[in-house]
C-alpha cells in the first residue's frame, strides 16, 4: 500500500555522474539489488549517518574512507550500494566484508579502495553474501550511464520493502547559469531517521567546497529526513550522501548559497515525504505542524510524541475522529510546566481542542469529513513561544503488522 | 485475546470495606459499569495520578478532595468509579460533573462531598452521562457488601477493553497477627503508566499513617505499574489508590514496614503483570530485564526503547527470531557514550548478541524455539555499571489494530 500516485520523475543527466545496476540475487532473483554511482575527480562529497550505536559495518567503513580521502586530498569516486542485506550486527567479519567489497570495486575501476564508499540495506544480522556481491560488480560497471533511465534504475535498485522508487530533481537559475540537484532515496520501515534517512543519494552539478557542502547537507536533512517517522525505529544503516560534481557553477556568495539551500531543501523534503507516502502499510499521509513552542526541540518533541502514538495512528487508519487520543498524546509530551488550557488543536480546518477541552464549535461530522481524507494536517498551537516544527508520518494499519510479521518468512 | 489463563482470585473480606456495583448503562446495557467502594472512618488513603498534562476532570477533583480531607483531618470514605466514559478533555463542565457526582453520592451516604473521590475510564472527550450516573447510585449503594463476590463484581465493573477482571491478594504474618492486602485493577490499551496505571484500587486491613502509606504506594508503583507498557500511550485518567482501613495491625517498626512493603510489592506487580497479559491484542507476555547499567533510569530507558519498538513487537507476534530488530532498538536507546561491543543480549537461555554482533553459538533453531513460547524473557546486559530494571510488555498483533481501529464504532 502507499498514499497517492507518485511516479518517478525524470532526473536529467549530470556531467561526470554515471549510474550502473546489477541483478545480483542478493535481495531476490530478477530484481535490481546492486547499484554503483560514479562521481568525477572534481567532486566534493558530504555525508550524514545514523546515530544508532549499533551502526552497520558499511557505515563505519564509509566514514573511515571519507576521512582517508579528505586527508589525502582525493575525492570519493564510487558509491557501492546493495539491498537485501544490511551487513549490520555482523561484527568484525562484517567490517572485513565491507572493506573487501570496496577494494574489489576499486581494483576494477582503477581507483584506491578508500575512494569507494559502501552502503547496505536489508535484513540485519546475516553475513553479506560476498560471492554474489563480487559477481554483480562487472555487470554494474558495464551498465554505467548518465541517462535519466540510469537514475530510475538506480532508484529501483536500492529498495527494500518500498513499493515504488523515489526520486526528486530541481533546476535552479543562478544569474545566467543553471544548477541541477538530483536525488534518490529508499525507506519504508525502521524509519525514524536520526541525522539521516535509511539511504539517500543526492548529487548536484555545482561546485561547492566540502565544509560548506557538509553544512548544507546537515541543515537541510534536519528539516526533512530528520522530521519523518513511520514507526519510531531508527535504523542501523541510515546514511544520506550529497555530492557536488564541481563541473558547473561555483556556489560561494551568500546569495548563491541561499538559492542553492532552498533548492536543496525542496529536493530533501520531497524525498523525505516520498518515504512517508510509501511507509509500510501506509494509507494516510499526515503532517504534524506544531507552533508557538518555546524552542524548536520542544515543538519536535510534541510532534513526534503524537506521530509515534499507536492509538493516534490506528484512529487515523480507521478515519475515526477520536480526537481525544491526539489530546492525550499531546498531554504526555515531555514539556516543562505545560499549561494545556492554552493549547489549540486543529484537524485540517476544523478546530478540535481549545481551553483544555473540546472546542465548542466542533462537530463529529466536521471532524469525520477531515479524517476521511488521504492527506491530513494536524496543527497543534502551544501558546508558549514563537518556535515551530513540522513532522510527517503515516498511519498504523493491518498491513503494517502483516508486512513486519512476515518480513523474513 | 489474552496471554494464559488467569482466573480472578478469591479476595477475602476486609473489616469495614464494602463494595457495590450497578449496571448504569454508561458503558453498555446489562454490564456492571459503576462501582462504589466504601472505607471505614479509621482509614488512611494515598493515591498516585497520571502525569499527562491533559489530566481528566476526576483526577483533578480526586486530588482536590484528598487535600481537603487531609486539611480537615477526615478520611475519604467513598471511591466512586465508572467505566465507559473518561470525563477527560471535557473542560469546565467536566469538572462540574465530577464535583456534582461526588456531592450526590455524599448526600445519599451521609458524608461530606470531599469524602468522595471520583474515578472515570473510557472514551475521552464525551460529556459524562450524568442522568445515568445519578440513577446508578442507589442500586450501587444497595448492593454494598464485604464478600469475595463483591470484590469480584467490583473488578468486573471497572473494565473497558479488558477481556477479564484482574485481582490479587496476599496475607502476611506479622508476629502472631495477620495483615491482608486486596487489589483490583483495569487497563488494556493506552497503557504506559507514568506514576500510576489506568485504575488500580488496593486496600489493606492494616493501620498505616498517611505519609508512610503514600511512600509505600509510590515505591511499589515505581516497580510495578510504572514498569509496564502496552503501547507507550500514557492515559489521561491513570490513578492508583491505596487505603489502609486502620482496623487491624498497626505497621510502624522497620521490620513491619519491610514485611508489608514486600507483600504490597507482590500485589502491585501481580496486578501490573495482569494488565500486560490482557494487553490489547496480546498473544505474548514479554519480560525485558536490563542489567549492568550505570543508573536505574538508563536501564529503564533501554528497556522501554525495546518495549516500544513496533518492529520488535511485530517480530514477537510472528514468533520470528529477528534478533537484529532487538539489537537495532538497543542501539538507538538514549545512552551516553554507548560501547555496544560490551553488550550481551539473551533470548530466554539462548545468547543472541555479544561483541557487537551475533553470538557465535547462536542458531536460528534455538532462537525460534524460544520465540515460539508464550512467555519470553529478553535479557540485555550493558556492561557499564551495576544498576538494573525490569519492564513488562506485550506484542503488537493484528488484533491490536482491529481493537483500536474499531474502538468507538
Amino acid at each position: 500500500m502507499a498514499v497517492g500516485n507518485l511516479p518517478f520523475p525524470e532526473l536529467p543527466p549530470l556531467e561526470g555522474v554515471r549510474l550502473g545496476t546489477a541483478m545480483a540475487g542478493i535481495k531476490k532473483p530478477g530484481r535490481r539489488d546492486m547499484v554503483v554511482i560514479e562521481l568525477p575527480e572534481s567532486a566534493s562529497v558530504a555525508g550524514v549517518f545514523t546515530r544508532n550505536a549499533f551502526c552497520a559495518a558499511p557505515v563505519t567503513v564509509a566514514k573511515e574512507h571519507m576521512a582517508q580521502c579528505q586527508a589525502a586530498g582525493k575525492a570519493p569516486r564510487y558509491w557501492l550500494i546493495n539491498t537485501g542485506n544490511a551487513n549490520a550486527g555482523t561484527g568484525d567479519s562484517g567490517l572485513q566484508d565491507a572493506r573487501e567489497s570496496c577494494a574489489a570495486l576499486a581494483a576494477q575501476a582503477g581507483v584506491l579502495a578508500e575512494q569507494v564508499l559502501p552502503f547496505s540495506t536489508g535484513v540485519i544480522g546475516e553475513p553479506l553474501p560476498m560471492a554474489r556481491l563480487l559477481a554483480g560488480m562487472p555487470p554494474a560497471l558495464d551498465t554505467l550511464a548518465a541517462s535519466s533511465q540510469a537514475w530510475q534504475h538506480a532508484g529501483e535498485g536500492i529498495l527494500t520493502t518500498d513499493t515504488r522508487a523515489k526520486g526528486a530533481t530541481v533546476t535552479l537559475a543562478l544569474g545566467d547559469q543553471q544548477v541541477t540537484i538530483n536525488g534518490i532515496t529508499k525507506g519504508s520501515g525502521m524509519i525514524k531517521p536520526n541525522m539521516a534517512t535509511m539511504l539517500g543519494f543526492v548529487v548536484t552539478d555545482a561546485a561547492i567546497e566540502q565544509t560548506l557542502l557538509a553544512t548544507l547537507l546537515r541543515e537541510t536533512v534536519d528539516r526533512s529526513f530528520n522530521c519523518i517517522t513511520v514507526d519510531s525505529d531508527t535504523s542501523t544503516n541510515d546514511a544520506c550522501m550529497l555530492a557536488a560534481t564541481g563541473t558547473g557553477v561555483r556556489i560561494e556568495s551568500d546569495e548563491q548559497v541561499a538559492i542553492f539551500r532552498n533548492g536543496l531543501q525542496r529536493v530533501m523534503t520531497e524525498l523525505a515525504q516520498a518515504i512517508i507516502r510509501d511507509g509500510e502499510g501506509a494509507t494516510k499521509f499526515i503532517t504534524l505542524q506544531v507552533d508557538e513552542a518555546r524552542t524548536r526541540q520542544e515543538a519536535l518533541d510534541v510532534a513526534f510524541t503524537v506521530a509515534h502514538s499507536p492509538l493516534v495512528k490506528t484512529a487515523l487508519y480507521a478515519s475515526d475522529a477520536n480526537w481525544g487520543r491526539i489530546l492525550a498524546a499531546v498531554g504526555r509530551a515531555p514539556v516543562e510546566a505545560f499549561d494545556v488550557s492554552r493549547v489549540v488543536i486543529d484537524l485540517g480546518d476544523v478546530r478540535l481542542v481549545e481551553q483544555g477541552g473540546r472546542a465548542s464549535s466542533y462537530t463529529e461530522a466536521a471532524g469525520s469529513a477531515v479524517m476521511a481524507q488521504e492527506e491530513i494536517t494536524i496543527r497543534i498551537t502551544l501558546g508558549r513561544g514563537e518556535e515551530g516544527a513540522t513532522v510527517w508520518t503515516s498511519d498504523l494499519s493491518h498491513d503494517y503488522v502483516s508486512i513486519n510479521a512476515d518480513y523474513r518468512s
